[in-house]
């Protein structure tokens, strides 16, 4: 199950809004139409929406081919800001931006280096999470009762994933393991996406609502927690799906590692700490409708922040494609 | 709004899985059609099990009115019997059962003390639940920032409700609070009833999900986390709905006193601990269908527990309608 594609001069999509019901692929022929796709959620994870900012450059670029340098570079910067303005929390967006347009800019044919340098980035997230995969893979140990959260699979990268990837490795060399998944409201990402993924793979899973995982941290034996990441600031604070923070406490809680699976693309050596990265707020109709139905009395209000900041204390390690590492990361 | 009342020889019971889209009210005329309303959680909240409890034999005793006094016990055993059998965790069904039983066995006529001794119980619940609000609210500050979970306002009880009646009574003094309200997943109690009963008292409220309550406490100030309770052991380990237990945990890491308010009818004095309190699971549908929609693949499992242990160690102190009372309580 492919996540994204370039094809024919358009960016293909996995609509992963429809998932589990229904497997449908989106075109999109121009940025626009793919930075609304990123609005709505279609595509989503951090390391994949490093890889559609750049595959929207790309979309940019192959249209101007052809025009002076001036005007491509115009077109692709006017691409790279319509990107950076659909979602301000994960960081891989705007490295994968940044890089495309700095390829352009040093090359005779900024175009086509755009879209070069797009496909780049393509590869090396499927290089990257398979190395970051393997790595993590070993921590696990065969008979590890495993809790994760939100998605980070091979839906959530251009392939393999990380936290799940992680798992999906173990689990193929042979370790047994139990998956706790998250269901993650409000959109349900670990019920609907890691839930299809694990059994896809064979992984035994186990889907809780978000109010669980405490007691099945309690009473269930869970012997490690492992998760992706939006950003993590140079401090080590990491910004992850909303939900991530508290798991973290609760891990402490109860004696259980706590691990953030992430390539280090997601590093904002930047940010100080937490207090740096953005934190998106998102529709109150993510929460207040529920498969269309009405669930929050119009009069009341809603919060819905996407993210939130777990502290670097909390986290016993960060699995990347170079190893374990922990912070300071600079 | 009535959550529950008896009239012309039938139960009469808000059906609280369609708010706050529609309020319908749906009638019972013997002890099997009240028991599936409380299977299906149409009537729900501890303090209203154990009137609907109560309610039940009621019914039983109506029709069995006239009849040898022996036939008229062995039809409230009967009806009492179907009644434990619906639910396993909340005490209150059992202890008003009970009480209605042993005062039948002691009258002449059994089937009319059983209805007067139902009606006490309602009455009963009513007047306990005030005063347990007007004491609480003493608890409560000015400018309090509130958070809590599932549903113990009126629609949980009799009428006045337990934590969500500390609150409301608090608000009618003229403190201002604000309540964050967590939706508790799978059934939305917080997000469909507790917001529809702030926002009918003119209380400020803030839907957020479950996963966002780590946030709100490191993020939005929340001064106290008040909650009620299914059954309340000897030592005070408290089960409630599933998720008290994590937020019992993130109050402690945020220096947030945690507040369980329950009628002394909830505290079950033959049970040591937690331990000895039995958890209800529920249906793998209520977290796999949202909205009629699957949302997790049909071969993954699901782990549904509807409540949670949370060890005494966390909670500050238990209002109730004799005051603030900390473990042990025997």
């Amino acid at each position: 199950m492919r996540s994204i594609y370039l094809e024919d001069g358009k960016v293909v999509l996995l609509d992963q809004t429809l998932l589990p019901g229904e497997l449908r692929y989106v075109e999109c022929d121009d940025v626009d139409s793919l930075a609304r796709a990123i609005e709505e959620l279609k595509v989503r994870g951090a390391p994949l929406l490093g890889v559609a900012s750049a595959f929207g450059i790309a979309l940019a670029a192959m249209k101007a081919r052809g025009r002076p340098r001036r005007e491509v570079m115009a077109e692709l910067e006017r691409a790279a800001a319509r990107l950076r303005s659909t979602r301000p929390t994960a960081v891989n967006l705007f490295h994968s931006a940044q890089r495309v347009l700095e390829a352009a800019r040093r090359d005779e044919d900024p175009a086509g280096r755009a879209v070069e340098e797009a496909l780049r980035i393509y590869e090396e997230d499927l290089r990257v999470n398979r190395e970051l995969a393997r790595r993590g893979a070993e921590l696990l140990e065969d008979g590890d009762v495993l809790l994760t959260h939100c998605n980070t699979g091979s839906l959530a990268t251009a392939g393999y994933g990380t936290a799940l990837g992680v798992i999906t490795e173990a689990h193929r060399q042979g370790k047994r393991l139990l998956v706790y998944a998250c269901e993650t409201r409000p959109l349900l990402q670990g019920a609907r996406l890691t839930a299809s993924e694990l059994v896809e793979e064979g992984v035994p899973v186990t889907v809780i609502t978000d109010g669980a995982a405490g007691y099945v941290m309690r009473a269930r034996g869970v012997s490690k927690v492992i998760v992706g990441a939006d950003r993590i600031a140079r401090n080590g604070d990491t910004a992850n799906k909303i939900g991530t923070y508290q798991l973290a406490v609760l891990a402490r809680e109860h004696g259980i590692p706590f691990y953030v699976a992430a390539p280090t693309s997601t590093f904002d050596l930047a940010a100080a700490s937490g207090e740096e990265i953005p934190i998106e707020f998102r529709d109150a109709g993510e929460v207040a409708f529920v498969g269309g139905r009405r669930v929050v009395p119009a009069r009341a209000e809603v919060l819905n922040p996407a993210f939130d900041i777990t502290p670097a204390r909390y986290i016993e390690g960060f699995i990347t494609e170079r190893g374990l590492l922990k912070p300071p990361l600079g």
